[in-house]
């Protein structure tokens, strides 16, 4: 077998082999196949696309490069829910310790942000002292005492997938559903879960532009898994204008504990209650929605689901006294309203710019090796469909970036678009899909 | 403007402009793009195309990653001949003296071998002394005084051509139509020639397989010359069996030799003479084909072309005794023959076939690091059309390499399809194409 022979029946669009899969991922892996060769395949299999089979053999092998977990010996049902990507999304921060004070067992492990999209463990570590670096000895202790830990990617789990990610990154090779899939699976695959419940983002603010899109993702999603025997719901979940009003670290942090507190906005209750109970569907512990969601009310107006957030913030080292006492938290040295200039209703309110603007005023990264500052962001003051008058503060920006507020502000007010005319409602919740096993 | 919009638009089928081509080139030429991006973008290339104005621009940012030979002080048509690559193609040998001595200036610079394809670069180096590396102060004069200089490619001249074929050679990416075209033309165009013949093989031991395929290269590089105000004509020739009876280096110097004597095979003058018409043409050395023919044939007949010859050999440093007396050659170790098993007429003498055994017999490279015996190489007893009998010698191997002599001879014979019927006889000129100044 040789690398040469596979790049040009990708290039033909022939289905490769399992084999031929496996020399390819193994071979990059091992170093013995060069970045070179591999951009040149990465950037056939993206036009040339591949099958459910080539799919599955790609998350395999990608799997194969790295370590297991195994958390057999610990009684339980444990799920993970992962998402595309968007625009103020801090549902795992709500989520995870929801379901886990529902009873499942919830070992979650999480990204960084890039680009315009936020990552769950960036908001972690604007909480003083949170370690997001756990042993896997650590994780699966955690997860017995707790029942939920958050973590980011271990260099032992899918070392392939880290390494094919980087050189897409830089290839313009992102947006192909073979690639996503196989990158998405092999990792929560490795998490050895019982379940898991897959997110994706629809709209401007997301990588899945439209429907059709997203539906083509959760079929290869579905039918890869469904292969690796891992049952799976899909929930397509709109990200047109950002979820909740905070879009930054800590603000993110400050917004996720109003919704463990019952306080939240709507929309992320909505969403976090959509996924919720497809996990606890998934681990058997509802029959039926209705329930799941009614259960999961409960665990937030009783204040179970923010003790267990607390708890796993306190065994990662986080300061669990900051989640008490907000106003302790440095705050940013500018504060600057964005205006409204006329009166009408938020007929749009573009969430890929909101994200541009979080990542241009400190919280986000251009690139990988950027450094965040925690305190940054996006505070919207009002929403879609929400009614403003001229001379109105539509958002408020957080930085200590003196020099950028003029060029964020500019930016931020065309995030907005008002209108006389009242927008429609539109739905959060787009489609659900559940794997039949 | 960034690479990674250039490697989305291409990927996406866009239309690039020459800045963004410029800026690719221009960057890989000077290691601001690394491999790996360049490698993807040639794969988008390879899928998406160019059309004749992204050919064009992307042939002069490669022509521009170098210098340009400048002629203009020496009076006469400067004329270059081009051929895509075949097995036993020692045309140029034969071709550059001869239409020197015509009168028209040949600065020729041509390249290795590689795979089943010879070079006429290792040709030449098989003549003891030969160099093919002259200084541009070298083949200038040489060209003032003699009329004609073959040599290999300087880093001068292209030097992101050289980077990108490399890249290309390894990532499946060589057979596309705008990346053969601005690779051929940017090294045309940078010896400042007044004209430039193109020899499209057209078969199973060439490049292009059908005659389509070559129509929309000859297409291509005829549109993208027009551009560059470069005056070409294109002819398309077979390369279903090798040209002449001898493949391999010293084995096609001596066959060259006889060509120049007047007494070469049949198949190898008539393209040398429709090829040197065409030159001549271009040179305003001749007003019409048949006029041109007859001058070269005279030139042949009357041992001008091998004298021209023996003085280009000569002024590099070539032993120019052992063209006189080719006994003196030393001679391979084996010479070993392949056998008749039926008898019948010769129905197809694979070319490719024969090139490959060139190359196992230590006559070409399978990686451009390899060191060429230059005795090795296939001498055939009889081409396509020649009735053999049983036990008759239908071809002669010569190497040292004792090893590999069972293992050449069986699959030798396969290049060789021995039927009861009488091939028709082929045409070797398919077709000519000259551009409209």
């Amino acid at each position: 077998m040789n690398v040469y022979q596979i790049m040009v029946d990708k290039r033909d669009g022939k289905k490769l082999t399992a084999d031929q899969i496996e020399y390819i991922i193994s071979g990059f892996s091992k170093n013995r196949i060069p970045d070179y060769q591999m951009a040149a395949f990465l950037m056939a299999v993206y036009l040339k696309g591949m099958d459910f089979e080539e799919t599955s053999a790609l998350t395999k092998s990608m799997l194969d490069s790295g370590m297991r977990m195994n958390f057999s010996r610990i009684q339980g049902a444990k799920i993970d829910k992962h998402s595309t990507g968007g625009v103020g999304d801090k549902i795992s921060l709500v989520l995870a310790p929801l379901v886990a004070a529902a009873g499942a067992l919830v070992p979650m492990i999480s990204g960084r942000s890039l680009g315009h999209s936020g990552g769950t463990l960036d908001k972690l570590e604007s909480i003083p002292g949170f370690r997001t670096q756990l042993s896997i000895d650590e994780f699966y202790q955690q997860i017995e005492r707790i029942g939920v830990s958050m973590i980011g990617q271990t260099e032992a789990i899918a070392p392939a997938d880290k390494k094919i990610y980087a050189l897409r990154d830089t290839t313009a090779t992102i947006e192909s559903v073979p690639l996503i899939t196989s990158s998405i699976l092999c990792k929560k695959l490795a998490e050895g879960i019982d379940g898991l419940v897959l997110d994706i983002k629809v709209g401007q603010g997301a990588f899945m532009k439209t429907v059709t899109e997203a539906r083509r993702l959760a079929e290869s999603m579905i039918k890869t898994a469904a292969i690796h025997r891992l049952p799976m719901s899909v929930v397509l979940t709109a990200m047109d204008q950002p979820l909740g009003y905070a879009a930054g670290n800590w603000l993110e942090i400050q917004e996720a504990v109003s919704c463990l507190h019952g306080e939240g906005p709507s929309d992320v209750m909505e969403v976090t209650f959509a996924l919720g109970a497809e996990m606890l569907l998934l681990a058997a512990l509802a029959t039926n929605r209705d329930e799941a969601v009614e259960k999961l009310s409960v665990l937030v107006r009783n204040g179970t689901a923010f003790i267990k957030f607390c708890e796993m913030v306190e065994a990662q080292g986080g300061d669990v006294d900051v989640l008490h006492h907000m106003q302790r938290y440095p705050s940013a040295k500018i504060v600057h309203p964005i205006i409204a200039e006329n009166s009408g209703y938020v007929a749009d309110l573009n969430a890929l710019t909101v994200g541009q603007a979080v990542v241009r005023l400190g919280g986000g990264r251009q690139v990988i090796e950027d450094r965040i500052d925690h305190k940054a962001g996006v505070l919207l003051l009002c929403k879609r469909g929400d009614r403003v008058k001229s001379g109105d503060r539509l958002a408020l920006l957080y930085t200590d970036r003196e020099k950028v507020v003029d060029e964020v502000a500019a930016l931020l007010s065309h995030a907005f678009t008002i209108s006389n005319i009242q927008p429609e409602n539109d739905h959060l919740i787009l489609e659900s899909i559940t794997t039949e096993m």
